[in-house]
């Protein structure tokens, strides 16, 4: 029974699939997928010819990728349509859609993703964008040096001594590591306070801009009131952990805050097994309004290989209809260093994220920021 | 260098930690993660003696648990304690130190997490529970049988159409099948309103109570909104997939609602990877206020085996400091045949989710509930 190929005319989603299947079952998996992304019922429940039209997904191409020995299964790349209305144009159905229920079942991997213009025409995307970092920066000619305030278990004075002594040296971007919340040992509001006055005083004295990310993923309660607290103190964005609060509610942050959002990757790695990493981290970062990316560079105690690191850069800056390019941020163990080599990487449009290397390279932080901006600018 | 072991008396949280690891490198990889999953920086910046105790995790224990042949890793547990504070009482913040960072790591997954009972004070968890949910329907001798409206396509008089037959039948529970969302063909007011009513004659009509879950998952401007709007048109709870909107937001919820909630593990099967299943759908949807939990059946198209479905059941049931316990929902393709095999396997606290096979084993919906209810109600 053919229930596919009866695609109307409207905008549609295409998802490709990797699919570990033998020759034998690889068309019938594919059309489950059709069904279990959208209708779940079985398939004499889904005759109606509107619902087939407008609702069911449709397999559009099966290719063989790599043929396995013996009665091992292949690999077959799918490509599935969905229409675009199904999706709601919003960020937790188009999940769900993707990759909701088939995330139960094993051997589908999602692989790449293409949204309609019209699609893509109801999200804002990066609020800022590389263009728009750079611009509040007044920074045009060089990679960007961003760092954490870390460790947790500081008090908001110890950490707004390193914030104005990272200022001093002319860093960036401060944020703060991502473990930090509203401790009792470190509340909130305290630490915001003195680190925006602790770089508010340096921007008086050097006129270099440096933007403060607190971190707001917090308790759903405190989340919205803290930004928009931060906000009016005067912070340079809000670094969110968006698999943990919500892809949407990252994007609702971006829409409707008015200041930059770094995106962290915390517990993000779980989905690579069904969704590729450059779709994660790059695609769906963007569609959610993220204007700079955290993530592990390669080499360092992540497992990502350069291709990997490779592919998100590329996801971050291709054309997704209108949305505005994002940085990526590279982190997890940069050696200062290496600044030379990664600045070849991964070319000037990126943010180097450097936490442990930039403070125990020599006792003077300030000095350590100067030398890691010298390191950037240098040529090779 | 340890660094471990300097642990306080304050109350803390175990995680049980499965490794890929030599013997020789074991040591070194637990005692990374208590690194990584707090304080984030190399050894040296993490010697201050507070921090030391009341920040760091701690390596409590290490097991070889499968020593592998020549050269390849073994497999060791390794149960690993972090301060409660660090986790300041709240949900994103326990999935951040719990797997936040380690989750773009390999070869480490979460197999146990033990929670103290002063954490698990600040925690509501189900606002329900099992005993809650059976006193609102009035139902105490047997599983409960719930269904979803269903296909996606179909209209608001459609859906509602089968909601009153489905409560004429006597059924305990109707959800919204998760698709449906707020479409331009299905407009969530206009579908919450219709099966209200349709169930509400019904209710007039035979006495049996009927609770209608409609799907909440939504982007966050309508979210809320949605909510309060339909509590206030009397639903008997909210659908929510809490992977995609966040855990934290359903436990808002239902801290904040007053209504039963139900959770789909939409999207959630890219966990497991990371995290044990039974964690996922059990322990951490408990402490996120499901009452109850849909997963997959045995047996059905999804590939969960008895052995993944029994230990899920029994996180919802075992003993979790006060929370009450929460209803395991099998669900993807229960066919009615099996109802008897299900009720021994599961025990009588069971919600019995039947779509499709509920739908075609005969034209008559009504008598399709009132057969499948004898089925439940028979003795073997």
């Amino acid at each position: 029974m053919t229930i596919t190929n009866d695609r109307g005319s409207a905008p549609r989603l295409l998802v490709t699939y990797q699919i570990e299947a033998s020759c034998e079952t690889i068309q019938e998996i594919a059309e489950d997928i059709c069904i279990e992304q959208t209708v779940e019922v079985v398939r004499q429940l889904a005759q109606d010819s509107w619902i087939r039209e407008n609702i069911l997904g449709s397999v559009e191409e099966i290719s063989l990728i790599e043929a396995a020995p013996l009665s091992e299964d292949n690999i077959y790349e799918v490509i599935i349509s969905y229409p675009d209305r199904i999706i709601d144009y919003q960020l937790p159905q188009l999940l769900s859609v993707i990759y909701g229920n088939i995330s139960l079942k094993s051997g589908i991997k999602v692989v790449a993703i293409k949204l309609s213009d019209d699609f893509l025409s109801h999200f804002s995307g990066p609020g800022f964008g590389v263009h728009g970092i750079r611009q509040l920066l007044a920074v045009e000619n060089r990679p960007l040096l961003a760092t954490a305030l870390k460790p947790m278990g500081k008090t908001p004075e110890e950490l707004a001594g390193l914030a104005y002594k990272l200022a001093l040296g002319g860093i960036d971007i401060i944020k703060d590591d991502h473990g930090l919340v509203d401790h009792s040992f470190c509340p909130f509001k305290e630490r915001v306070g003195s680190c925006i006055s602790a770089i508010n005083k340096v921007e008086e004295k050097t006129g270099k801009r440096v933007l403060y990310f607190p971190n707001i993923t917090d308790r759903y309660e405190k989340m919205l009131e803290h930004a928009e607290w931060a906000k009016r103190k005067g912070v340079g964005g809000f670094l969110v952990s968006p698999l943990i609060v919500g892809l949407d509610m990252m994007r609702y942050l971006a829409d409707n805050l008015g200041l930059p959002i770094m995106a962290h990757p915390a517990l993000m790695g779980t989905l690579f097994s069904g969704i590729q990493a450059e779709i994660v981290l790059g695609d769906l970062m963007r569609l959610s309004g993220a204007d700079m990316i955290v993530y592990p560079n390669y080499g360092g105690r992540f497992p990502f290989t350069e291709e990997i690191c490779q592919k998100i850069g590329h996801a971050l800056k291709k054309e997704i209809g209108r949305l505005k390019t994002a940085f990526p941020v590279p982190a997890g163990g940069i050696d200062i260093k290496s600044i030379q080599t990664l600045k070849q990487f991964y070319g000037n449009d990126t943010v180097f994220l450097i936490g442990s290397s930039l403070y125990v390279c020599s006792s003077n932080l300030t000095a350590n920021v100067k030398d890691c901006i010298q390191r950037i600018l240098d040529q090779e």
